[in-house]
């Protein structure tokens, strides 16, 4: 899931595969020796069928209740959801563990935990929790309200809420991304072998849970992971106690200095995201940097010098007429000019990939869409091949992929505008024509970096649609419509595709996996809106800033959408034509990339990681660089070592904090406040604050 | 040197022995294997005449001009010096290395460098620069003068500060010390095998340096200390930039809450404590945390709650007449009672020795002191048998160590009455008679803990001659003139006693020590006054609160000298009766431990340590602690690696934390001010703090 705020996450394709295959190489030779499949060898993998059990499901509903209002309390504090991938998989093994124990020990016990069942109720909690974010309780659907039409300017365009449409909206369009998500699946996986950093970390997880006895290396494993678990959980809460108020603790840790740290620049301790750099190849963890330093370093500044000149001066600092307009307009720039080269690129080797499939009859190995993957078969490890197999074992028809889209497509189409009678038919059919492309950026571009970009696409919708509807005929409501439309599919998109990475390294069944993520997306679309419902009415104050639930984004979003209505026109000077240079930066360097030979391109940056700091600031890219130089250093000192056991450390710091969210929020939510701020001030504010305090 | 604040240092003799002895047995069969002076084996000791060469006396006096700035500035802001012992070593080695590099290169080397020369450069330079602290230019002597007269209430009795007496006074009191300290020399280093910390990490920085090459372990202890060494000089550097202002940084991170800090219970985050403990028995480091506990944790807030009942309601937080009093005679009841039972054991044991040698006539060992010395001499290891042989080859006759210190007394009983009128020559020879046992006290404890509690005497003596002498016949000035007497004497007892533990862990000649001392000292009674001097007539406002140079503890001083001529009597109520119980209580446990056999004995904690956190708090006790509990874990893991390479580890740690005061000291001279203060707030401060700010 990555993490997933008013904004996030990247994309780029393909061109990445050579340097894997490098480093897939070197992996191979490895994993002889590493096997983890050589340790379940004797482990039966249940049927499909059989990995769905009703004691999976039974577990996955209560957990997706307790992470729906984890989720939604984080939509209406701050709007910043970190990952819980890691703490379903945790929890789900847990729970059922105990049972399964409990019925062994009664003697009751007819089926045995499998890894696979584990891996279903995780899917199955992602989905269900996952639409606590997409359903927008915290940005656009809220924004439609009338209580946050009061704190806008205009009272004019709103929507009463009300739990029946809320629920219905939410089936329509929250099973598209599903079927969007199926045919890519291989392509991702396989292929493309992208990392999926918190897919891999969860699954390295389970892994390690269900490992049988006896297993030396996994043994080492299971400790390294047990003790960053550990160390990263400790270290979290350990944290939480100096967080008391807003830029207090380690997360606000100007380590560069105050000046850096104003422009995002700075090293926030979390060991999530130097786990995240652990796992992602190294280039992607520069391209980041290079991104944030380009940015947040030199055009920011730049930008921000001709202030009263390119947009006007008195500005609110979230204004998108302003620099913020800069910032996420030329990020959405460069993440759609590699996007779509990329998914050009890609349509054009599936085209030739199959026709010459077809023309050979050579299907036995599916669809070989990517060239590489052919010449990269012959030397696959023991792990690959086994994990290959099961994952294409259970196919699920593209047709019916396909097939499922259109249909659900013409669903929405005939009921979304009942709903929101601003939104018309051809609103919703352009954006089911181009969802799928943008889904499949969402998702490599998590694959690549573990960031769902999901809502910045959601915003991409707000303003093409709110402008083509325009300010009289509610485009308002139309864009927040639109943006909902759009979220639920790219972010369920890059979701599921974390999932079905976690899938392939547990060997669960894809066709087991589809099912859980139905059955736990039509959870979720009951289970979130009552909820939020229950929020909504408990609290008088929801989305009052200052309250206890500001739900800060649900502002920003109608502001946005406010905006939209004006068309690009309303956008800072200067700002277009910046975006047209990035949008054809990122084709620029992907050419480059796929002309140079192959000693030069993996020095060339991913212009999809790029543009994620672009937003969202550095800190989060400096924390992978940290990462991606402790495993650069360890490979140094000891690279059999680090090559074995940098993935379980990796996983081990990813789920310590992971897992550290739930105790977090079940503190916030029952009140219990952290005691200590620590507060980080230059030297003449603290004399102020020490003169202030004295007296 | 350890710690000097205007507060410090430890003591406890002997009983220690007997669990050293099981400790030494286990560390012979370790070092059979490990023998550092092996490596040296080809290495020529030269006669002591040879390692008192021109050049190391030349550097010597530079570095001390150096040093003296940085304590003076140490002493001028906030009173609180940290050992300097390794920036001794450490910047002696580079200097003679550099030169004798270069005259190498030109050909023009005579003599080369050799380790003892450098003990020789480090114990002149610690010799001269410790008079910088024990001078009393933050304490006693600045308390003499009519500017901190003025801001104490009572102007009556000041002395005109004037280069010229005090240099004379120096000179007068310095020289004592060393005579005082040379026959306890054997007794601390050779029979009770005291750690002495800071000097064992100096030795092992010089060993280290020195190391010939192709030795394989001092190679690899080496490269942990340089590792070491490099992440505590970085990591000071790192929270300097965190300490704009009072209470910032991580030198007052509240790790164990807000309410534990105002107790003084947190780990502070010293590297250099950290080390201190890994060099530390255990034992030693628990007795700190146990009189941590006991004092901070439940006895001053017991007397606080009798606050209006004990002692007035409305005195100021640092009056010996509240709270204070109580922290600091109780400690110095504990600190006596301890000192003393053991110094009268010791003696006992003394001249049952002497008599038994006498007897016998077998005097070819040397003064054999305490008895269990001739049961572990047949298992000393090879660096023992060496170590010892040098170290007593050169012997400095008991006789001339006596005679020269009766001289001494006796020139400054002629002598100091004329320099304070105040001061009777009766009132000397009191000081002069007790002296010697509460050097030896001193001493003693600074080996077990690496404190010196010089200034603990030192104020004992203000209240003692000040009473004496009575406020009409000028009991202040008497009272802060005795202070500098008895501190001086006790002060240069444990800091030279650091340098014979360096020295024998160098094979420096005790002579060639002896003498490094004496001009060490001639020149320390020199340069100190007149950097005084600089920072005199520099800064009009030397001593004002809120200046530049507030000098704190001149005023403390004062106040202490102000209430010790009211005599025991304005001390807070039961403090005297608390006193005595502790005294009683400090030789009680001494019996016990004397008594219960060898299983229990380790067990039972030393009275001298925990008297320490009673004034200053728990925060480096926890440092400490959390030394002796990462060598615990390692020693679990692998206890080899962590025998062989436990010491370089924390000689890194404490030599690259000292270091840094080097740069941090320019910086400070420099003006350069850090950027940023880390504060720590309280929820509700920090939302006030908030608020102001955003007004």
């Amino acid at each position: 899931m990555g993490k997933n705020e008013g904004e996030e996450n990247g994309f780029d394709p393909e061109n990445h595969n050579q340097e894997e295959e490098e480093e897939d190489k070197k992996k191979h030779l490895k994993e002889e020796e590493l096997s983890v499949e050589r340790i379940f060898e004797n482990q039966e993998v249940p049927s499909w069928r059989k990995q769905l059990t009703v004691r999976a499901f039974v577990v996955s509903f209560v957990l997706s209740i307790l992470f729906s209002f984890i989720v939604m309390k984080f939509n209406l504090t701050t709007g910043i959801i970190p990952s819980l991938n890691v703490s379903a998989g945790l929890l789900g093994f847990f729970f059922v563990n105990t049972w399964t124990k409990l019925l062994q020990k009664a003697g009751l016990l007819r089926q045995p935990f499998t890894r696979q069942e584990n891996t279903v109720i995780q899917t199955c909690v992602v989905a269900s929790s996952g639409i606590s974010f997409s359903g927008g309780y915290g940005n656009y659907l809220f924004a439609m309200s009338e209580r946050i039409a009061k704190q806008s300017t205009d009272t004019l365009d709103f929507k009463k809420l009300s739990l029946g449409w809320m629920i219905g909206f939410l089936f329509v369009v929250s099973f598209l991304g599903l079927f969007s998500v199926v045919p890519l699946r291989k392509i991702m996986i396989i292929d493309f072998k992208l990392t999926y950093p918190s897919g891999t970390a969860t699954a390295h997880l389970i892994n390690s849970f269900q490992t049988p006895q006896g297993a030396k290396l996994a043994k080492k494993q299971v400790r390294e992971l047990g003790k960053f678990f550990t160390i990263s959980f400790l270290w979290g809460f350990f944290q939480w106690f100096y967080t008391a108020g807003e830029n207090c603790g380690f997360a606000n840790f100007p380590s560069l200095g105050l000046k850096a740290y104003d422009s995002k620049f700075f090293f926030d301790f979390s060991t999530t995201y130097v786990g995240v750099g652990m796992i992602c190849p190294h280039i992607i963890n520069i391209s980041l940097l290079v991104g944030g330093i380009l940015s947040w370093g030199m055009m920011w500044p730049l930008i921000e010098d001709r202030k009263g000149d390119w947009y006007p001066a008195d500005l609110s600092s979230d204004s998108f007429s302003g620099l913020q307009g800069y910032k996420v307009f030329i990020a959405i720039a460069l993440i759609l000019g590699d996007g779509l080269y990329n998914f050009l690129k890609v349509l054009c080797q599936t085209i030739v990939g199959l026709s010459h499939q077809l023309r050979y009859k050579d299907a036995s190995s599916g669809l070989s869409v990517a060239d590489h993957s052919s010449l990269v078969s012959s030397q696959l490890s023991y792990d690959d091949k086994r994990r290959t197999q099961l994952f294409l074992k259970d196919q699920i028809p593209t047709l019916f992929a396909i097939g499922g889209y259109v249909v659900i497509a013409a669903i929405a189409m005939a009921i979304l505008p009942h709903i929101f009678h601003q939104l018309k038919w051809y609103h919703i059919l352009v954006i089911y024509i181009f969802a799928p492309t943008l889904a499949f950026c969402n998702a490599y571009g998590c694959g690549l970096t573990d960031w769902s970009l999901g809502s910045t696409y959601g915003k991409l919708s707000i303003f093409i649609i709110g402008a083509w509807a325009g300010a009289s005929h509610g485009g308002v409501l139309a864009g927040l419509a639109a943006c909902g439309v759009m979220m639920n599919i790219v972010s369920t998109a890059s979701d599921l595709m974390q999932d079905f990475k976690t899938g392939y390294l547990t060997l669960a069944s894809p066709r087991s996996m589809f099912v859980s993520q139905i059955i736990g997306t039509a959870m979720g679309c009951v289970i979130s809106p009552c909820v939020f419902w229950l929020f909504y009415k408990a609290f008088d104050d929801l989305g009052q800033p200052g309250s206890q639930y500001p739900s800060p984004y649900a502002v920003v979003y109608r502001n946005m959408a406010l905006l939209g209505v004006k068309g690009f026109s309303s956008l800072p000077k200067n700002c277009l034509l910046l975006c047209y240079v990035f949008f054809g930066g990122a084709i620029m360097i992907n050419l480059i990339r796929d002309l140079v030979g192959k000693k030069w391109r993996r020095f060339i940056p991913f212009p999809m990681a790029m543009a994620i700091p672009f937003y969202l600031g550095s800190y989060f890219a400096i924390d992978m660089c940290v990462g991606s130089l402790i495993l650069f250093v360890w490979g140094k000192i000891n690279k059999a070592k680090a090559d074995a056991l940098g993935p379980a450390v990796a996983s081990g710091l990813i789920c310590g904090d992971g897992i550290w969210t739930l105790p977090a929020s079940i503190f916030a939510l029952a009140g219990v406040k952290p005691p200590i701020c620590m507060k980080f001030l230059s030297r003449g504010n603290n004399a102020k604050v020490d003169k202030f305090l004295g007296s």
